[in-house]
Parts: C-alpha cells; structure tokens; sequence
C-alpha cells in the first residue's frame, strides 16, 4: 500500500481508476487558512463518496505523520501499488491523438522528484503516449512526484525498464525515431520534423545524456541559448520540446512535412531495423 | 552586504560585473565526492583570481552558517545589494537581438523562489530584454532564487515596480503589447503574433493573474492542455511561451506577419494609449 497526498494527486488518483483506492484519510479540523481550499477539499471528498470510497476523519497531526510531510492538504489516499506497463505495452496502443503521430518520453537518470514530477505534468499537458523511466538510478515515482505532477503522474502511462537502451533500440525497431537533447546538438529542437512517431530522451541533471544513451539517439536536437547561462532545468527544457512537438503535430505544414520526408527516408538507411 | 552561494551564481556575478563583489569565501577541505565538482570550483576560483577579488578560505561549516544552507557546493560570494532598474531604464534599451522585436516578462505576484528563479533562467536563455516584478507580494531576489536561477539573476534585467499595472500602462504607452496566459484565455499562444514589442504577463501559483492586471492586458493568451490535468506550473507555462516567442523571432514568418498585422491594427483601436 503506498500513501498519495494533496488535493490534486487524490482526486487525480479518484479520477484515473488505474489505482486500486483501499480508502481516504481526511483532516477533522478544516484550515481555515485560504478561502477556496475547504471548498476544493469538499469537492474532493464528494468525488470520493461518489466512486464508493471509504472515508475516514483524522487529527490533522496524524496525517502529517503518515504522509511525512505537512503538505498534505488535509487529504490522504491509500493506494494499491503502481503496476508499471512494459514497452511493448506502450507501443501497443494506436496514438491517443487519433490521426496524430505517437510521442513518447524516455528520462535517462533523473534522479530530483521535482524534475520528475513537473515533467509529468506537462507530459500530460501535451497528450504525451507514454513515458519511460529506467528502474535503477532515477527517482522513483513517490507521493512527492505525484504533488508536483499535480496528479498528473496517475493518469500518464509510465514503463518501467531495466535498460534504457535496449528499450530505445525496441522503439527504432517499430519506427520510432530515437531524439535526445544536448547541448551540443544539431538541428535546434525548432527546425525538427515531429510528424513522424518519436521518442524524446532527457539527460541527467548536470551531467546530461549517458554516452551509450546518446549513441543510440537517432538525432540530437539543441535548444537554442541567446543569454549567458548555458541551459535551462531540465524540466523546463523538456517541456519546451514537448510542446514544439506538439504545435507540429497539430498544425502540420504540408510544406515542412514533404521537404523533410525525402530527406529523413535516406538518412534512415543504414539505420538497420 | 548579500550573500550569493553555489558554483553558478557566484560564477555568474563574476562574470557579469553588475554588482560590487568585496570577496569570496571557498571550503578548505574539497568534497571529493564527485569527480568533476572539485575541478569546477578550482575554475570558479580561477576566475575570481583573474577579476582580482580576495579569496578566503574557510571551514565548510562556516559557508553552511553564513549560507544558512549546506548547498553552496563550498563557494559564497559577498555582494553589494542589487541596484534594480525602473520600467523606464527597460524602455530605454534597443532590443538585445539587434533587429528584433522586444519581449519583456511581468510577473504578478510569484511567490515561490524556485519558481521566480526557473523562470529568471530561460529568460536568460531566450534573451528577454527584461524582467518586471512588483515591490510586495512577491518572492524577493534571494541567494535561493540566485541558484536555482543557476546564477541568470546576476544577467537579467530587473525592474522593481511599486504598482504593476501602471508599469504595465506605461509600457502599452510605448507600444508594447501586454500580454497575459490565462488558462481561460484566447487565442492559442502559438496563433499569436510576437513580431511587435510585447510583455508577457505571468499570474500567481494556483490563483493567476490579479483582476486588475488582466484587465489591463491587450490579449489573454492559452496554452492547450491535451490531458486530464488543468495547467501546468507556472515557470513550464511561461517557458513554453518565451520560447515560442523566440522561435517566432528568430524565424519571422512573412505570410503570417501580413496576415496579422492589418487585423492588430484594427483591434488596438479603442484601447487608448
């Protein structure tokens, strides 16, 4: 059984149904503190007792306990562990944009939860198909993940795998181009066509991609730096891919997409399957 | 007297000579711990050397007291307390990118450091031509803010402002359009056209923009949300949109500037100057 806090990450959890719900610990006494988050809480509980949730009053104190933390908002879930999908689960399914092409996310070694969980956030916020994280050297999806997805870390689909590079060598082999980011990449992120299915892969903080990582990577795309500091937060950075990827695939340029077709077909050769 | 701390931020206001340094304190012992922090300070040393600023050195547990954090990474820095800009000091300015149109960031009442700082750093990174923050009921420009701002705070233009939206006036004075994200907001902010001066206006953690401060925006700017959580955090949302910003100006698409332009022109009717 695993403890999820906060008003988002419960009612994102009540709302998903992916996650067994055994039953939800509620504060006693209310805050008080800001006008509008009683309300959100009472919304909450109401999302709970209508999907039949069992519901139980605590000292405020004892939440705080049990989540390890007082950022809990005065809302518990207890939750039945994640089951975690495989690739090939991943690549199973047709785009959740139908007619759209498929975009993935693969984390190579995050290891801050906030990193994480922002990331999550915004993979959901561009409809992203799916996300893969390497079981060992990478931060483990925690409560603390899911308050910063803003509960976002429940609805999206997560692989767990235990080589990254294996798994991103599966992807080529059902005609997913492999794209890392670093800094001393080419093209800009701008001038790449994401209207084919694609496989965004985020470095370490600090340290970036691993080398056997980023030969895999089919292209290494560069987000163009006109300040002093040399990069963005990775989570930033992903973002800002992400929803380049996503302006493309829901403007396609005709124009774009024919230029570029031609070109990325003779570049594949040699590729192997 | 202020105290920055970390390898970036002090490595940053050495580089950019905006403030008065009077010394750096650096750990007496090395942390060993990673391979290349050691080799990073010596080079952050090096620096200070060069711009002929007094090093001490201390005990690591002293850095930790006078940072009242154990993440200085074993280098502080005394400054002089930041001389910030008026609105009219950024007016002043031609674009950074000769040729370019101007985007400057408002921000209206961020209250998280690790959010003001994230957002300080892509604005470094997308040559923002500055930055405005109101004088109360925000996050102030702390060493907190400085790290996680990987030391762009040392770059970016700032301007404090007593009263927002009369600094938000005052730039529409000088043709500068003012520009909010709003989750209810339209159009798109990829169907916007940043080719003219422009200010971007980011609301608060969780409450947005202040009633006030949307009113005085020209247009009301979205960023789609293609899944089930509502927005996302807010130095993400106005990363994507600095960016997209960027990418517009740096790559002026002619048919869309023509397209856009005669209908601007027609909608600033009635606004008054």
């Amino acid at each position: 059984m695993e403890v999820l806090y906060g008003l988002h990450p419960v009612e994102e959890a009540i709302r998903s149904g992916a996650r067994q719900l055994d039953h939800i610990s509620v504060a006693r006494e209310r805050s008080g503190a800001r006008g509008n988050s009683d309300a959100r809480l009472e919304a909450v509980i109401a999302l709970a007792r209508a999907a039949k949730i069992r519901i139980s009053l605590e000292p405020r104190d004892q939440l705080t306990r049990l989540a390890k933390t007082d950022a809990h908002q005065g809302i518990l879930a207890f939750v039945r562990e994640r089951q975690f999908l495989t690739v090939e689960d991943l690549l199973a399914r047709p785009a959740t944009q139908p007619g759209h092409p498929r975009f993935f996310l693969a984390l190579d070694g995050l290891e801050d939860p906030h990193n994480l969980g922002a990331l999550l956030r915004t993979a959901d916020g561009t409809g992203v198909d799916g996300v893969l994280i390497p079981e060992r050297r990478s931060a483990p999806i925690t409560a603390t993940v899911a308050k910063t997805s803003a509960g976002a870390s429940e609805h999206v689909r997560i692989a767990r795998v235990t080589n990254l590079v294996r798994a991103l060598e599966q992807m080529k082999k059902a005609h997913v181009w492999v794209v890392g980011l670093d800094e001393r990449g080419t093209p800009d992120y701008t001038d790449y066509d994401f209207s084919s299915d694609t496989v965004l892969v985020l470095g370490r903080e600090g340290a970036g991609l691993h080398d056997l990582v980023k030969k895999t990577c089919d292209h290494l795309l560069r987000i163009p730096m006109a300040g002093q500091v040399s990069s963005l937060n990775v989570s930033v950075a992903g973002a800002v891919v992400m929803y380049e990827a996503l302006r493309q695939r829901r403007v396609p340029s005709v124009q774009q997409k024919t230029a570029q077709a031609s070109k990325r077909t003779k570049e594949r050769k040699g590729l192997g399957s």
